[in-house]
């Protein structure tokens, strides 16, 4: 994987960004499902062209053997990537690039770039995907001297397994299919399948409280966590690993959601599981998106629990692939390593039948003995998923504007909000862009509400893409405050949600953050300007 | 409610607790079971004889309209519940009395009680239930002015219910009965049910991050909150109302333990249920419990999540009179509102028979129209269960000295742990008490770990009670820090739990608690020596 060269201002790998063939073809296929014309395809910058600045800080010798300022390096860990990242990216503009990297080999490294960087007045960037989509690794240092971005891709080994109480010891800095190969071994499973899963890694994970592949019960990080251990200026935090605790309040919810502010993570005891053999899955099909979000409510509220309870409006089904002829989907699916989940899916089926939703493919049942293969809208809707950072880009290159945004709330506000985004997004896309796309999905739900993911797509004015989607953005994030929502589920605060969050947080407890902060980190070196400031 | 007169040196409603006779013939009872003899009973103090030190505080005007230096309620406001605390009531000794007690009407009279109590440097303890079983509303002020007594049961009420989200908005001061009674008008549940659920109330749950009903998934109280409203000198701290974010750390999580030394919560917006109306349960017996425990690990691990899933020992099961031959008994039940749960029991079953249990009555589903009523083992514990408080509280009337611990670990360590708990504890209870008695339940299990909840009962010693118990239990704590274990899964830490806590708890995490209290409290005011110096 090492020698798979990265995209340095795009998503993913290099040699996946497609042709020019092959993104003129794209936007011929989108024009008609978009309702607005793509630009012709742009040419991708080239690394010689890009600039840096002198960097302010530069290489100690106690962190040479594990440094670099090499201008690849610098640039690769500037952004994040989200829309604006690769906007900027593309643009060939990296003037925030870190003045070097750091790629730790154990934890004395981290602890040696923090006592460094804590004496020379340098922020620290705890890097480990570079995935982010909320500005979370990108700083001018907010006032210090230089900026060093801390990656941790090095520690990527699972170091210790527990068959019996199904847990694992992994370092933070590895990746989803780091993970994955290693515990397959076991014939374990972490199943954490985030979108950016290929290259996101489990301290990311932690910091940002990601969403995971249960859509149900286990949806966030959060639920899979048993104990973290993480480094501070102020030492080494580490908590016991237990399967709950009733004593005081719980220290890893402190450092999930905490961004690289309060410590930087270095391994975490993680829930395993068995990989399941028993699958049971179906796609219900509904002629009306809110009497499928009804039944979705029902299924969620059930008791059922399922694994997959995934809903897509038409627009989303199309753009994806799963269905064309106007249904919203409701994937289902029920998976156990031990007994059968048929009765499960019948279950919920009958529920979803009863609201209104129709199930003409039937169930799929995978069982063990079972080879049958039989591809399904959950299949189609899989791939997709996986490949939509990958489209994003192929759309910057495109001029097409394109980024989603995500939040939660409870089931009785759900209805005003979706009609207010539906409304407000499109609003803003048309005076913005003057057309616009917008899907929506659910991507977790809870028995109390909805985790809506909504996507927009417009045309964007060359070198005014970043106010364009400033304005479409902020339309978004204002309707969710205004509508008792909140600014993110599951994408994290960062920079870019900071405003909404400051209204949406309590204030006290804002202040017991900065406190938290001013204890574990009183140089204020770690991450910056991120969450809170 | 109000006109039933409470114990005020023993649990719950002066007229349960047992004559002579009746307390005479519970000792010859016990005295097979235990394997020691109980002494005779004595009388009760009377609440005449008691002597209470002069206040340190008068009632301000300001706070007249709602407090009271009355001395029954000085006293049935001095202590919690735990043994401690009922051999010192039932000594007459009420030394740590509050120097009165407030009962606010609402929320501008906490704010008018912590404002007070800030500018005269008094100690404010939040007291709901009083059910504390490890000192958590005792204080002497730890060197404030005086200590007076907040109790929120004035704030009873269900303000809202959101039957699309399932949630309602309840006042803290709310107890089990007086939340379950306005829910059912709507036909909903909290299902929430500690042992202490007939006087406990929603705050103190929230505060101490209580156990509950359910033994699978949602166990804590932590899993039923919305959102939190708390009152601190700091301001109101109030989270949004959503169910999920991914914004920072969550703020709730901050309150849940706090055991109110970080604010008053004063309501909060739970997740509610319909009524289930279909149940199915059965009892499994096992001749070995290392064996059922592997049983309860492979149902915890199913991915069934049931909601009752409780194995008592033997010992446990002859105590609580469920089963006398011998044999360990797991309870296994399934609840819903709107489907069958047969199945998933029968799933659960076959995992509990494959390892080697046998279920002689078979399975017992209620389900809408079936009137049929049958006693079962669940019904007999579940009567134990909600009498085992009453019974502490005749014990120590009988000079027995009775205490339960509870823990939770991951699996791989519970055979040690469980091996070394019954060694140490019986020998501290043969060298303090000449002999003993123990015994050993699981109140709730997770796919890494179960809780394990232990009851020990030994002859004590008159005068020399509070020895004797902290020789056991020192015994006790210091087994589970030795092992792995947490000091506390769901009875808080209070003041009785500090010591273990302050080694279990990461120090930089006792830090930052500290720092929040700086922020909330800058003061020091509310329930000092709690959780954290």
């Amino acid at each position: 994987m090492a020698s798979r060269e990265l995209n340095f201002w795009g998503w993913g790998y290099a040699d996946r960004f497609p042709g020019r063939a092959k993104r003129l073809a794209l936007a011929g296929q989108l024009g008609l499902a978009l309702g607005f014309r793509a630009g012709m395809p742009r040419r991708p910058p080239r690394l010689d062209d890009v600039e840096l600045r002198p960097p302010r800080a530069t290489v100690p010798p106690a962190l040479e053997a594990f440094s670099s300022a090499d201008k690849r390096d610098r640039v690769v860990h500037t952004y994040g990537r989200s829309y604006r990242d690769i906007v900027r990216g593309f643009g060939g503009d990296f003037g925030p690039a870190p003045d070097f990297v750091c790629r730790p080999r154990d934890e004395d490294d981290v602890a040696a770039v923090l006592d460094w960087a804590g004496e020379r007045d340098v922020a620290v960037v705890p890097f480990g995907g570079g995935t982010s989509v909320v500005g979370g690794v990108e700083t001018d240092g907010e006032g210090r001297r230089g900026v060093v971005s801390l990656d941790l891709k090095g520690l990527d080994r699972v170091l210790e397994i527990d068959p019996v109480s199904r847990a694992a010891r992994i370092q933070a800095g590895a990746t989803g299919p780091a993970i994955e190969s290693q515990l397959a071994a076991e014939g374990l499973t972490l199943r954490h399948f985030p979108q950016s899963f290929e290259f996101s890694t489990l301290g990311g994970w932690i910091a940002t409280r990601a969403g995971g592949h249960f859509a149900t019960v286990y949806t966030h990080i959060d639920d899979l966590v048993e104990s973290i251990r993480s480094i501070s200026p102020a030492g080494v935090l580490e908590s016991r690993r237990l399967p709950a605790s009733g004593a005081g309040p719980s220290p890893d919810r402190l450092m999930l959601g905490s961004e690289g502010t309060l410590g930087v993570i270095t391994e975490a005891w993680m829930r395993v599981l068995p990989r399941p053999r028993y699958r049971s899955r179906a796609s219900v099909l509904f002629d009306d998106f809110e009497r499928a979000a009804c039944a979705v409510r029902a299924v969620a509220q059930s008791g059922l629990h399922p694994s997959n309870c995934r809903l897509l409006d038409r627009r989303e089904a199309l753009l994806n692939r799963v269905v064309s002829d106007g249904s919203s989907v409701l994937i289902l699916g029920f998976e156990a390593a031990d007994l059968s989940v048929r009765d499960r899916l019948a279950q919920a089926l009958r529920l979803a039948e009863e609201l209104g939703g129709r199930c003409p493919d039937g169930a799929l049942h995978r069982e063990p003995g079972d080879r049958s293969r039989r591809d399904d809208a959950a299949g189609a809707w899989r791939q997709a998923f996986f490949d939509g950072p990958y489209l994003q880009s192929s759309l910057v290159s495109l001029g097409v504007l394109a980024d989603p945004f995500e939040t939660a709330c409870t089931w009785d506000r759900f209805p005003a909000l979706h009609q207010a985004v539906i409304r407000n997004v499109r609003v803003a896309m048309k005076e913005a862009c003057g057309a616009g796309f917008l899907s929506c999905r659910f991507t977790h739900v809870y028995p109390d509400g909805p985790a809506p993911y909504y996507t927009f797509l417009a045309p964007a004015r060359r070198g005014g893409e970043l106010e364009q989607w400033a304005e479409i953005k902020r339309a978004a994030s204002e309707t969710l405050l205004e509508h008792g929502a909140t600014i993110t589920h599951h994408h994290a605060v960062g920079r870019t949600h900071r405003p909404w969050y400051e209204r949406q947080a309590p204030a006290p407890f804002l202040d017991v953050l900065r406190a938290a902060k001013r204890t574990l980190d009183p140089e204020g070196i770690l991450n910056p300007g991120v969450l809170i400031l």
